[in-house]
């Protein structure tokens, strides 16, 4: 655990610092202060991992790249993944952030430099990692209590929320980086007042807006993390879009939880925004409500309360076909903070190795859906729509209870405080298709 | 979807076929019509691929015994995993069992496979397959009826029991095979009447008896697999111990589901008896009770009515550590058939991937615990005590409600049928720890 927000902070962070790659110095998402981290590859070229520079992506597994890097992290580096960088000490991960800020700062391997940048329009984006394990968590309240609200109105959460950070499994093997195509699942669904389930494409699709977490290290199986040590297993960050079949969800999720519900697709932003770089942007766990139980010890570290929500502001925007087709802009369906976490990171990463369970590097986790208490700040349509009972209607005229085929859903975070530059998580898009 | 039950049924399964090698003979689970494969390492060597014949285990990836085998497998069998033996079509697998048949019950290559052959209890096993993602289904009615009425006694199983094959997302990371310790958990617990949960050690650590399924084959994200060609993606199958810890999982799991009382450990047996070695074994799922609904038509094949569940009989044994010091022999605590499952591997997998989710070579699903309706057939001391009410005693005069530390518990499986020589699955064990 560092001694103080500031132990983690360096000129790396420092606001005046610009890139000689004046795209960098303009860019929303991607200044020097940022350097995210990715797998990318050009056209008919290997999945290499790059970094995010303004509108560019430098190649790090290039060679003349890795001869200015340090000479460790060469084999990490040339991995297709990044779960061999995410293995390594963070010390390491901070390193090269330190050599990739002077790259792209000084002057002095400009030529080198520019000779392995490549337009990131031009490069296909891969997942960041090979994801061993999956985790979902349920850590936004406001979205347990809108939801709750809709299902038991005098008690909308249940007793354990404010003790246990919800979570559970999801599928790996689905998850796919922003463009995806979202093909609409089939399942089986019942009405309330149908005498039987019938089978057939989801009526009632839904996103959820998240924020994902990217695990870095191992802890052996029966050993825990404890949650002063908890900070040093978040790799990054990513923008995590859990897809949801409500009709499906409702009929199947009793007694063992959402299954086919959500395994059809998770959708990711496919930079790593890194731990290192969120520094700046550590904030304190809000104050639980007057009332509120206290977190447990095994979840408490003084550290944590003070410096371990992160000061994010999310938005979720729509655009149907429609739209699309008249170059209407997406609408904006939400804006909020990730401080709508009951749980920091590092509780949900202490209470999921609680129980001996082992979190290894390239591991993902999802919050929870972020959303606030009031309209506008909604993480999901079933909220937005309050279950279905009050359609949206779009800038195109349409209406809009859940998705339809046609549908782009998209994402974006940003990580800002005064006084600092702000770094963006870039986009996690999907258009909803109809199944072939 | 073969045409019929004997298409499956080959020369490979005759009950007179004896192998060279006396042990096969007289081994109650790997005569030669077994013939199943695994990952083992002597001391100080890699792992590798080896097929279980009697007492020894024959290395599959010995440069003398690959030169017997089809050249196109020789690339699948010296990796580390069974992965990408796994991820070839079926018809690969049966041509290597054939092989190994030819060469085990065939003098003509005995010398060479005799210096390939290692005693078994010298070798140390390992997971069979890098397990992308474990699924844990609920299929056992019994045991989903047992646990029902200890929650709901006047409506046992939730609406949706008989229409959905209810499952949920394991934890891959800590699936461990036969032998692994059994550390006993930490978590939350809450006494009913206590005001707030505290945290500790589990006090109520159950075992939970299910049949394992290795999947074969790949589909695409997006497209599903009909159940016709279900049959297809079944690699083979092993015992699975899905270790609860239910205080913890009682304060968890609303409203998704079990998480940290269950991915703490998995437990499997480390062969995997092959699709192929369980033709013989194929029986007609057993009739629906009266007034129950017909499945669905995306879960219903006539081939699979007719031939898909199997006639695998289960035990459980307890050993507390005081009975093996006084050398007293395990206490059976159950016995059963793999009938009782009330969704057939098929209708899993068709289930599964209806919504197009992939499933991929080497993934595991647990079918869920596997009882019967009475004492003596209870899959779980939570049934077999009737939720801690009715503790049982051992033969060393202990009483048992939940696990203790020492406590041993040990599975086994055959599959048998008259006419047939039956094939054993070996042992899933675990020994209880206190956590250090």
């Amino acid at each position: 655990m560092p001694a103080n927000e500031s132990a983690l902070i360096d000129h790396t962070h420092s606001a005046t610092a610009r890139s000689w790659l004046d795209s960098a110095n303009t860019s929303d998402d991607f200044p020097v202060q940022n350097l995210p981290l990715g797998v990318f590859s050009t056209v008919g070229g290997e999945p290499h991992i790059g970094v995010a520079i303004g509108d560019q992506i430098l190649d790090l597994a290039a060679t003349s790249v890795a001869a200015l890097l340090p000479e460790s992290l060469r084999s990490p580096l040339t991995q297709p993944t990044l779960n061999d960088l995410f293995a390594r000490p963070s010390s390491d991960r901070r390193s090269l952030r330190h050599h990739l800020f002077e790259l792209l700062t000084d002057r002095s391997h400009q030529k080198t430099i520019e000779s392995c940048l490549r337009p990131a329009q031009q490069c296909h984006m891969h997942s960041p990692a090979r994801i061993g394990d999956y985790t979902d968590f349920y850590a936004g309240i406001h979205h347990a209590n809108n939801i709750g609200l809709q299902l038991r109105p005098d008690n909308p959460l249940l007793p354990n929320y404010k003790y246990v950070p919800i979570g559970y499994h999801g599928r790996a093997s689905s998850i796919r980086v922003s463009g995806a195509a979202v093909v609409r699942p089939n399942g089986q669904r019942k009405p309330l007042e149908a005498p039987a389930p019938e089978f057939g494409p989801c009526r009632r699709l839904d996103y959820e807006l998240e924020l994902g977490v990217w695990i870095a290290g191992d802890n052996a199986l029966g050993t825990n993390v404890p949650i002063d040590h908890a900070v040093d297993r978040i790799a990054g960050f990513c923008i995590l879009n859990d897809w949801s079949a409500r009709d499906l969800q409702a009929w199947e999720y009793q007694p063992l939880g959402p299954f086919l519900a959500k395994n059809f697709l998770t959708t990711i932003s496919p930079w790593v925004i890194t731990a290192e770089a969120m520094a700046p942007f550590r904030i304190a766990q809000p104050a639980r409500p007057a009332g509120d139980p206290a977190p447990l010890p095994y979840l408490t570290a003084a550290w944590d309360q003070a410096h371990g929500a992160f000061a994010i502001q999310f938005e979720v925007l729509l655009a149907s076909a429609a739209m699309r087709q008249r170059q209407l802009p997406p609408m904006r369906l939400c804006v909020g903070p990730a401080s709508n976490l009951y749980w920091t990171v590092a509780q949900l990463i202490a209470h999921h190795t609680s129980n001996g369970c082992n979190l290894s590097a390239g591991d993902l986790l999802g919050t929870g859906t972020i959303s606030g208490p009031s309209a506008g700040s909604f993480g999901s349509l079933m909220e937005t729509n309050h279950g279905g009972k009050t359609p949206l209607t779009l800038p195109s005229g349409e209406t809009r209870s859940f998705l339809e085929d046609g549908d782009e859903v998209i994402m974006r975070a940003t990580a800002a405080k005064v006084g600092r530059v702000a770094i963006g998580f870039g986009e996690c898009r999907g258009i909803v298709l109809s199944r072939p």
